[in-house]
């Protein structure tokens, strides 16, 4: 295989989109960039963990003085509804300026942009004091334990570092450049379940109605305000997801019920503090009402942010430079895998327009694919000028 | 078949605990019933409607200027457990001075006594002015519209009626005598439907979730007094019986949730001024939050009162003459068909002990249903004093 630079990020998010990488599968993803990855000149290991696959990549010094650091994964959803496709999901197929398929946005052009500016650079480049670290997994999209933090782990445990890493997925809503994210909001889900005596309708006071408790309860934490938005983060939210009995006769009371809050908040909280707020309004309105109330809970991501500084104004300006925008920093929208990497060195996320991530007909313009390589590559050349 | 009289209601009990008779199937029972009144001078019509097995029948005088009405049914609910039973549901056994078997109290043994008490009085007396009517159906614990209902569409067609009537269901919860039902309260169920906007839990205002708003609107519901009973009713009661939604999503907003009340109330409200109070209730939420709420109403039945007066006392004395306790005139409990037969004619309910009724092993001492077949003797000797 002949290494062509400058390397065609369009060329290589096709031939991404050919391997049907849908979690947990590899599909051949991986090996592809890794045979990229050597031929430009980066030292590559496989670091797959209890089946999921992983790919650690770097070019220049071991624990060189400035490290930087570039985390996607190839792994993708499902298609869903095959035959609501217009193009072949898996086909790579370019027409009237888009390049169509699962992964398209989400995120196999992020990861493209990136390893061909990487390579660009690294074939073009002698390395000094400085190193090009890149982390791509294949379980993002899965349950993600074995993923970006088996590289991170992998990484400690073999003297790997970065000074500082970008995560390319889709960060933009509408328009390309508009948008960078240096921080998520946490993630707590919280379980409910609240029991009473069941019994005949006709004979309340042989019967303890648990629904009305814990509709209050839930009601009550929906009209709570957590916070009005901190410095980067827009106020914490609360979510009532669902809330169920399954009881089918009308005349009789029920002894179980259930319901689900998800919260996602902001640097104002913390898990452990939201768990205690919501373990104590739980037992207030259980010691109120006679009803038992029990919770559990579920934390799949603390808030993070990255302040304004040095890497971020980098990276933000390289943005500006190729795209005219000034992307605003965002710390909105769901998790990403810069909930793991943001343990390990400074954090910040750009990549291009989400707008049909997950979806039927998931496609890009080739050009914004064009657009993201050059501003990869503006920040590299800048980061290591 | 010869009848022997006194006619023995225990026999009898057991006899139609005989008749697998679960609802909808006859099984035997009101044939059974028709071949004993005939021979006792009863005039008897089978009034069966879509299916739905009904007997009528009459000694005396039609149009009479005095006519007591006895109503029950002969239909049982499944046996259950078939395995946890200790004597066969359908063997009509006597052990221990008890009577087993599905039906034995709810209302096989009730059926057996008033049938008993009347087929004596007729056989011993010359009908002047008055009459005696049984009304017996094959669907009470079934949905119950072509039962009773059908058995006085059919008596107000053919010129038929009671002055009075007295329905044989259980009434004493503990003790034999104890209690009469001179009412029953009414019975309104309501189906909530809350819909809202579905969306990703990370972009809480492209969402709308309608599950706080339903919990509110239940949890308002439930902490509103209805009324502090009237003179001869408990408190109105209303219970949420559940709450659904089926979200198994923690990270979306569901779009839809149901939830289900139903009230026990009585004589200070009707079906339709409490769905009017539902109906405005649902509707203030819906417009304070924008979450659309529909309402169903379904009405099993009003309240009502058959007051103290002469035929109430009749009951009263006769079940004092015979069990020594003046029983409690209640308004309690669950629906009977005395709530078709209040539209008919004054109506009150005396049975036995409701303790094992619906539920495995349900079984009644003899003597009990000897008792009762007194109480009833009682009754109509003193009704055509
Ligand atoms: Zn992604
Ligand atoms: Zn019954």
């Amino acid at each position: 295989m002949a290494l062509d630079t400058p390397l065609d990020p369009v060329q290589l998010t096709a031939d991404l989109i050919r391997c049907p990488s849908v979690t947990p599968d590899e599909a051949g993803a991986l090996a592809l960039l890794e045979r990229v990855l050597t031929k430009a000149g980066f030292v590559c290991v496989r670091v797959d963990r209890n089946g999921t696959p992983n790919l650690f990549a770097r070019w220049g010094k071991k624990a060189a003085a400035r490290s930087l650091g570039f985390n996607g994964h190839t792994d993708v959803v499902p298609v869903g509804d095959l035959a609501a496709w217009t193009h072949d999901p898996f086909g790579g197929e370019i027409a009237d300026g888009l390049l169509w398929g699962r992964g398209a946005t989400d995120m196999k052009s992020g990861v493209a942009a990136f390893v061909a500016a990487a390579c660009d650079y690294a074939t073009q480049t002698q390395p000094k004091d400085d190193a090009i670290i890149i982390t791509i997994t294949g379980d993002e999209e899965g349950d993600a334990t074995d993923g970006t933090i088996a590289l991170l782990d992998w990484m400690a445990q073999n003297g790997e570092a970065m000074s500082d890493c970008l995560v390319g997925e889709p960060t933009c809503p509408n328009t390309m450049g508009e948008m960078m994210k240096i921080g998520r909001r946490g993630s707590l889900t919280a379980y409910f379940t609240a029991r009473g005596i069941q019994g005949h309708v006709a004979y309340p006071h042989q019967t303890h109605n648990p629904v009305p408790v814990l509709a209050r309860l839930m009601a009550d934490l929906s009209a709570h305000t957590l916070d009005q938005g901190t410095a980067h983060f827009d106020p914490s939210n609360l979510e009532v997801t669902t809330f169920d009995t399954g009881n089918p006769a009308t005349n009789v009371v029920p002894a179980l019920c259930q319901a689900t809050v998800n919260i996602r908040f902001n640097d104002a909280h913390s898990g452990a503090s939201l768990s205690e707020w919501l373990r104590a309004k739980a037992a207030r309105m259980a010691k109120e009402t006679g009803i038992e109330i029990e919770v559990r809970f579920s934390i799949s991501g603390e808030s993070f942010l990255t302040p304004p500084g040095a890497f971020v104004n980098l990276v933000a300006r390289s943005v500006e430079t190729v795209t005219g925008l000034r992307p605003e920093l965002s710390t909105t929208g769901g998790t990403s895998d810069a909930r793991f990497v943001k343990n390990h060195c400074p954090v910040v996320e750009f990549g291009l327009v989400g707008k049909t991530m997950h979806k039927v007909d998931e496609q890009v313009p080739v050009s914004q694919i064009e657009d993201l390589k050059r501003v990869y590559s503006r920040l590299i050349g800048d980061y290591f000028a």
